[in-house]
Order: C-alpha cells, then sequence, then structure tokens
C-alpha cells in the first residue's frame, strides 16, 4: 500500500477526550475515529488490525470444531420475553419498536436467538454436542460510553454457544474452548493470564475470564510465579498461613481514646498493623424468629476484606451490608470503632490469616480501650474461613509458587452456563433413550474490538504503538528518504516495495512528499513492527537500513537481501 | 468438514411463506433461518456462500484503489438532519432513541457518516481523489419484506463512497469501479448485464445497474444481441424507424361505435395494431398564465408509454399524471376514448414510430368516430419524441445488432452523485489555488446478501441448487455409500478426504449413517459443484465415480487420482 493512496490520517495532537493510552494511540494513529459517544468508524488501518484479529478468532474456532453462523443485530423482543431478560436487562438493551410497533433490541448478546434456532434445528442426541460461532456487532446502551473501543457501545465480539445432553460433555467442550483461546491469544502475541472468574448470580458451575495484562486494566488479576494458576483477585483462594509461635500472652486492656482506625491503633501502640485484629460488623441474616442480626468479620489489620468471599457464608447476608451504629447498639455488646471478638455476643467469623495470630491486639468492645496480648482461646466460640482479598507474596492456593498480582484487561470469557436458558426457552431434543430432555448449554465470549485496544495498553511506548507481528496492519514500512528528489532512492525502494509485495508481504510505502523526521514518526506512531529506511548515502554500498521497532535494533542489508530477511522474520 | 459434525439442516418440504425458488431452496438447502419477518440468520453454508461473495467483493475493490473503512450500523439523527434526509426518507428509515432520548437511526446507507468523515479527515486536494468502501450490515425496515434474502429488512451491503474535485475525475472512477463490478461478477461465474440506470430524482449525470439475468428478476433489461450495449428498459432508447412508404391516402372519418381500446379499433377495422395511433392525454406544465394545460402523446398501437422518458419532456407535468374526463372537457376540444392528433387544439408529442406511420387511423376527437388514412401532414403542428418502451427486435440504439430483453435482478448499482450530499454537508478541500471547493460524489452499492439468491435465481434446477464453483459452499461432495458397513468404502473415503483437504480444497464428507439416496439428494440440494461417489463395486477397480453438478456428466477416476483431478477442474 502507497501511503500517498492510503488514509493515514495520523494526528500530532492527543484529542482531549481520550483517557487511556489505547484510544489516545488509537485516535492519533488513525485507526478510529468517533462518530458519536461509544460509536466509532474504523479507518482503514484500525480496521486491519481488526479483521487480523477477527481471522485469528475464526482459525481456531474452526480448528475446535465450531461452525460459524451469522445471526441479525436485531432481534425480535419476544425472545427474550420468552428467556425472561425482556425484564431482568436493565437499559443497556436497547429496545426500538419497528413500523409496526413490534419490539425489537439491539442484540448486545445472542443466547435467545442460538437458543430458539437449536431448539428448532436439532431433534436428536446424535446431532450433538455442537458448538456455534458468530463473529458479528453488538450494542450495549452504555450510560458513559469512554476508553474509545474499550467500553464503546457498538462493538464487534465473536460469541460462541454449545449445547450438550451432560455435564460431561459440556466440560470437554469448555476445556476445548479453553485451548482454542490460549491458541488464540498466544498467536496475538499477547501477554494473558486465564483466570477463575466468578460464576456470579448465573450460578453456573465454571467460568474463565481471559485477561490481557496491562498497566492500565480494570481488573486485579492473582497468578502463581510457579504454576499458570490465576484468578481474579475477588476469586483466588487465601491459603492459611502457618500459625504464628504458640500463645503466650493474657489480655490487657489499654486505653487508646479516639483511636477507632487500624493506623491510629497501630501508631500508638508501635506494632505492624499486620499484628491487629480489625473487626468488621456486617448484617446477618435473620435469625429463626426473623429477627435481625449481626455478624463480626474479623481479619489482619494489614488484609482486605472480599466482599464475593464473605456473603456467600451461611448466616451472612448477602449482598454484603455494613451495620450502622443503630444496630450495633440494639444488636450486640459492642461500640463502633472498638469492637474486638474477645467477648462479643454475636456470631464470630475469622479469616484464616487472622485465626494464626497470637498475642494480637483488638477492640475491647468498650469506647476507648483496646486489649493486646489478645489470644483465640479467649474468645468463647467462632469460625474460621478465608474472606480476605489474597495479597503479593500469598503462598498460591495451587500449591506451586506465590501469588503475583497485576492487572488486566478482560478480553475473553468462557462460561458453563447449564440450563438457564435452554429451560426457559424449553430447548431439548430426544435422548437415546427417547426421553425429551432439555440440553445443557456453555457460552464463549470474546471482545474482538476490545482486544486491539488491549493489545495497544499493553504494547506501546512513548513513540506510539507497537504491534505484535500478528496484528500488525503492516509488517513493514519502506521509508525512502527524499525519494521525490533521488532517483536512485526512488528506483530502489520500488524494487524493494515489488520484491516484498510479491512474497505476500504487507508493506506500507511512504511514498509521501515529507520530511523523513514525519514519515519515521508516523510510522513508529502507527507501530509497524519493521522498517526498512532507504537512503542516498547507504546505497553508495547497494545497502539499506532495518529497524525493529520493539528492540529498537538497527542493522544494514543489502537491497537484493531485503525480501528474504523479512519473510525470515 | 464431515456432515456429521456439522449443521446441515436441510428439509424435505418448502416452507409455505417462500414464494420465490431462491427462498425455498436457502431454506430446504439449509442456508438460512427466519428470526422475524425480513430477519434471517445464516446457517453454515448459508454463510460460507455469503462470506465467499464477500471475500471477492473485497478482493476487486481492493485491486481497483478502494479503501476499506468500517462505519457503524447505528447513527446519528443529526447527521440525517444536516443533510435533509431526516425528513425526505419514509419509514424504511427506522429511527430509534438511545437511553438518553438522542435520536439515532439503523443505517439503510452510510452517505452522511461518510461524508462527516471524509469533511473532517481530508484537508487537501493533494488528498484525492479517494474511494472508502465497506461491507456491512444495513437495516431497511420494508413494509412488506419478502423473498428471503432478496428483500430482508437487515442486508449485507458493500457500499463505496468517492469524493473528487471535478467531474473529470469521478468519472475516471466511475469506469474503474464499473470495471471492478464486471470483474466482480464474472468471477463469481454469473449471467450479468451492466445496465444504463435512470438516474432518478437525485439528478446525478450517470448511473448503471448490474443485473444478474434470470427469469424472476423484477425488472426488464433490454440489451444488444450485437454489443454489450444494455439498459433498463425504461432507460433504452428506441430509436427512429424508416419512414412507411410515402403518405397517400386523404383522412376519412368511419363510425366506431363503443370503440375506444386500440383493441377494439384494430378488431373492428380489421387492421393490426401497430397501424393504429394511440393518443393518450396527460396533464402538462402550467401555461404563461398559471392555466393548466393537457398534452397529447401519440404511440403505436402496439407500443407502450415510457412514463420516465415521457415525464422528462419541457411541456409535460412530473410525474407524469393521466388527465381526468373533466380536464378533457374543459381544456381540449376532444373526447376521452376518441382523441387523435388530427385538428387537436393541444399540444401533441408523437413517438418517433408512430410518426414513421402513413394512412394510420387514430381517433376523430368526436364519440364515435375515428380517422382511416390519416398522416402527420394533416397535423398542424406536433414534435417527434422518444416516449416508448423499447420492445424486442428494436435495433440497438448502440447501432450493432438487435434488442432482446429479459428479466434482471439487480444487485450492484454505481452512481455518479455529483454534489448532493457534499454541498448540504459542506464537505470540501482547499484546491490548487487555495480555495476551498465543495467535492463531487460518487457512489457504488453491492447487495452482497442479495447475490446469494440473485445466484440461485439464475442456477438451479429441479434438484436444487447448481453453485457456480468460486462461490459453492463447498467444492466436492464425497459420497461414501454405506461406509458404515464396509470397512473398504470407509477407508478409501478418508483417503480421498485427507488428499482433497491437504490441498486446500473444501470438501463435504457425508459421513452421516443415512441411506445413498438421502446423502445424493441432499448434496444436489445444497449445490455441491463436484460429487464423489466411493462405492464396494466400483472400489473392485480402484475407482470412484465422479459427478458434475451441473451437466450431469459422471466419469470414473482412479482412487490415486481423484486429488489432482478436482485440483485441475
Amino acid at each position: 500500500m502507497r501511503s500517498s493512496q492510503y488514509l493515514l490520517s495520523t494526528l500530532k495532537e492527543t484529542p482531549a477526550d481520550a483517557e487511556v493510552i489505547s484510544h489516545q494511540l488509537m485516535m492519533r494513529a488513525g485507526m478510529i475515529r468517533k462518530l458519536a459517544s461509544g460509536l466509532y468508524t474504523w479507518l482503514p488501518s484500525g480496521l486491519r488490525v481488526l479483521n487480523k484479529v477477527a481471522q485469528i478468532v475464526r482459525e481456531e474456532m474452526d480448528k475446535a470444531g465450531a461452525i460459524e453462523v451469522l445471526m441479525p443485530v436485531v432481534q425480535p423482543g419476544d425472545l427474550w420475553e420468552e428467556s425472561g431478560r425482556w425484564d431482568e436487562y436493565g437499559p443497556e438493551l436497547l429496545r426500538i419498536k419497528d413500523r409496526h410497533q413490534r419490539d425489537f433490541v439491539l442484540g448486545p448478546t445472542h443466547e435467545e436467538v442460538i437458543t430458539d434456532l437449536v431448539k428448532r434445528e436439532i431433534s436428536s442426541y446424535k446431532q450433538l454436542p455442537i458448538n456455534l460461532y458468530q463473529v458479528q456487532t453488538k450494542f450495549r446502551d452504555e450510560v458513559r460510553p469512554r476508553f474509545g473501543v474499550m467500553r464503546g457501545r457498538e462493538f464487534t465480539m465473536k460469541d460462541a454457544y454449545s449445547f450438550h445432553m451432560d455435564q460431561a460433555c459440556l466440560e470437554n467442550t469448555y476445556q476445548k474452548m479453553y485451548d482454542a483461546y490460549s491458541a488464540i491469544f498466544s498467536r496475538m502475541g499477547l501477554d494473558f493470564r486465564a483466570v477463575i472468574a466468578d460464576t456470579g448470580s448465573i450460578g453456573g458451575s465454571a467460568s474463565h475470564e481471559f485477561h490481557v495484562l496491562a498497566d492500565s486494566g480494570e481488573d486485579d488479576i492473582a497468578f502463581s510465579n510457579g504454576s499458570d494458576y490465576a484468578a481474579n483477585v475477588e476469586m483466588a483462594e487465601a491459603i492459611a498461613p502457618a500459625p504464628s509461635e504458640a500463645a503466650g500472652g493474657k489480655a490487657q486492656k489499654v486505653a487508646t481514646p479516639n483511636t477507632t482506625s487500624i493506623d491510629a491503633v497501630s501508631t500508638l501502640l508501635n506494632v505492624d498493623a499486620s499484628h491487629v485484629v480489625k473487626t468488621l460488623l456486617v448484617q446477618g441474616e435473620a435469625d429463626e424468629n426473623g429477627a435481625p442480626t449481626l455478624v463480626a468479620l474479623c481479619l489482619r489489620g494489614d488484609h482486605q476484606l472480599n466482599d464475593i468471599k464473605a456473603e456467600k457464608l451461611s448466616g451472612v447476608f448477602a449482598p454484603l451490608t455494613m451495620a450502622t451504629d443503630e444496630q450495633i447498639a440494639t444488636l450486640s455488646n459492642t461500640v463502633a470503632g472498638y469492637a474486638g471478638p474477645v467477648g462479643l455476643n454475636i456470631n464470630i467469623i475469622v479469616d484464616r490469616a487472622a485465626a494464626a495470630l497470637s498475642d494480637f491486639i483488638c477492640g475491647a468492645n468498650e469506647a476507648g480501650f483496646h486489649l493486646t496480648d489478645a489470644n483465640w482461646a479467649d474468645v468463647a466460640k467462632f469460625e474460621i474461613a478465608d474472606i480476605r482479598n489474597v495479597v503479593a507474596g500469598d503462598p498460591s492456593p495451587c500449591g506451586k509458587g506465590t501469588l503475583e498480582i497485576k492487572r488486566g484487561i478482560e478480553v475473553g470469557h468462557i462460561f458453563q452456563l447449564g440450563k438457564k436458558y435452554s429451560e426457559a426457552m424449553k430447548c431439548g431434543v430426544l435422548s437415546e433413550s427417547g426421553k425429551h430432555e432439555i440440553l445443557t448449554m456453555g457460552c464463549y465470549g470474546i471482545g474482538v474490538s476490545r482486544i486491539v485496544a488491549a493489545a495497544i495498553e499493553q504494547n506501546h511506548d512513548q513513540h506510539g504503538i507497537i504491534w505484535p507481528d500478528a496484528i500488525a496492519p503492516f509488517k513493514v514500512a519502506l521509508i525512502p528518504m527524499n525519494m521525490h528528489k533521488s532517483h536512485r532512492v526512488m528506483e530502489a525502494a520500488e524494487k524493494i516495495y515489488a520484491d516484498l509485495t510479491a512474497r505476500g508481504i504487507e508493506v506500507l510505502f511512504d511514498d509521501r512528499k515529507e520530511r523523513p523526521g514525519v514519515m519515521f514518526a508516523d510510522m513508529e506512531l502507527i507501530g509497524v513492527p519493521h522498517t526498512i529506511v532507504i537512503g542516498e548515502r547507504n546505497l553508495d554500498n547497494q545497502q539499506v537500513e532495518y529497524k525493529h521497532r520493539r528492540s529498537g535494533d538497527k542493522q544494514m542489508l543489502d537491497v537484493d537481501a531485503v525480501a528474504d530477511f523479512i519473510a525470515g522474520l
């Protein structure tokens, strides 16, 4: 492609509304343009990347036995009534009426359509399992679209749905999808983790998110440095540490006026926060008489409560809700800011790490006082559970290595969906024994357009994007210096361009009448992985300069050797 | 692809609501399924065809220098306000409101979005011309969607838009698109014609439609048997015939009571309809005083008036409107059913063919009477113009050959759009002389999903679809007879399947436990161009049977020679 006949559309200035680096670079590199809030036009180089991402996804899905279909963007509302999501789904579901005043939606996802299709097309267990996917435009009417295509309203998804007679078969396909996703992100050259994810309210039995690691990610990912274990921090199990040395002390009450935070206590008493027990009071489930209750959650002062783990415990009200001062006053014998497990008259749940402490400090259940040298033997009754977020350095729950924590951008999600949709929509087949049985489903999504942004978040420097070869808009940038003044430079550039394109290599030939500095800056901004610079001086030796975008390494190449060199990379 | 692991979904019965053959066959062959009125899911084999069509379109567009982009399906209403189409467009434009009650549309076309984009991205004449295209989902809320994907509501279009400083540059790109379209439909193996089309109310200066010829087409196409001239019948010029032999007769009034139709006149007077002049009375433009007028249009009795030609004539009111009895009574000296040019006191326009007649029959402008042996010399004043539809056998207006007329399905349209959008939306650039100049535009559409249906309308027989190789879902169907009972058949089938797929040939390997008859019928219905049948008996000679879907020709092939043979087709 000659840039003089292309739409480069690079920008020098960063658009004011672009908050994250991928959005800034996609705008500056001429990959996208905003049409309206959350709606973007893909310009030529952006679309080249998007298409490459989609192509890799398709190839690996096909290889894994999934079959491509294409379902409409516009879906009839009655299917959403049937599944129950017409009422469940919030305003992100854009509901529309056609000219006959019939209800439709712009599909944010296609469970209803595919379940309805399979119900009609598949009648026998012999036709199963089946895994159908599409690459399609989706719409989600985000209240505040932002970050460019990272959280747009219209976006491109790959969504797949598998159908099975039983859980074992689902698990088999689930594993294939896990492997296919790993292959997809590996081929794209992205540093990613498959993390154990919360199955949420749908209550499927297993779920993994695929995250591209990047400092700007919205999610915290905990992963082992000794295995491929990875989980959302919210989901990672915190292993019980070895107990501290045997308890020796005897609890002492000390005056701690106006000292209601962990920080304040550890400063006043000159101990590390890890030696203080933090007691959080939350609402419990009603007791057998229907009366409200409170529950105390005890953690080490340096640890954070994990809401998701806590609210799953029996006796704890979900969603997790902190106790009010009034509830504390009427339902317990303690006071806000000075709660502690010793002598407390409500149910107590102690985190595994806190339970390993001895001779610790905790609130004395009396305003202005804490206990020192407290021990769990002083507490009449308590349970131990994992209720905290893991932290870097924790042992990995898989038993190998310790945990590191990095930020990630979710680009894929696989999910054992179970029968939520198939039951609601009566999607079943005749089993081997001749009975009509409801199918078990899996669903598998990849944010195709989101990957483009996530790849940039992970791969950029101060000059611009650094594309992995597999998804680069062009493999090579050809920069002839002052070509319009030097016949020799033009001749060499044309020869190299012809050599490369003859091999099917995608080249961006910058034949604009621009200063070399402008061309270098544009090619670096766009992130072309390999650059060939053609200049008068080097041509004296029949040579050109090669530069690798990521490493910055340079080397000289003979003009005739360029195509071989690039093809061999 | 093994059919046991595929979604064939063939049907024995023709769905009741499928009126045209392509719709019937697409349903029966398992290519599409209806989701709602005008909304279709593409099943795997349908999507394979759709993707091949799109790929050929992309390749030829790229080759012609067009650059691919991707614009959103959902477009902001304010752009449509800017172009004026928010009010102009009928209810086919689906207008929607987002959660913030802002106006959007589901794009039936993208002139507004692309014009807005080019206005922002292109600032100098040096960046022109540019031709941007996309393959995208469109939505048109048809009042009565029908014929499956031939006239659906959601469909796939390739739309391209070019921008130019002047008409000469536009014409150059227009010709490139004409050639690219011809290459596209040729590569697809379709019998098509590029026909001169009406530029309609937009008033662009040139337009061609590309039609796939098929008996079921909605449009009549006139084309020369001696050149590549083709035009919509509405647009084809009717050449003046040689005048009849010199006029000899003298007009005679004859009684023709209750004889107001051409049929009745020619029967009563025993002459061919081609010798009768038919006089149609239509509304004229108001005269200089603003008073209403009528115009008489005279044609040969066997010819049909062409509204589009007639309403373009000066003096004729557009849109063409027949005169009412009351208007005839008050604005002319004739009577309905007996109008004729001789002695008529309104403007008279005579078709070229009618003008060549002599000694003809026409109305006498008096109830119950016609004239025989009338001649144009008897008419005080008249104009001659081309106002009729051409008929088969007319000389071609290109000067070579005579016209044939066939029916066509419009699958593409190229259009010299001019400045309609660029002026309304102020899309211009700095010219070489430093002035801001409004751009001239072309637009070029292809109905990607429609092509699939049109190809079937042209290529089918009583057994099903007959795909041209280039867009077939699979090139080869492999039919092993009773494979599940014969190890030898299975072995040969697996070997041939491996040989073919190793060469990158797309094979549908029918490994279902079905009777051979069912497999033959399905493969013919689906329309796979080439079939290899593997049976016990032929394997005695290490042979299999090849069958060509279109010709029905069969031949025996050595098992080892199959891959070479197929690859060489």
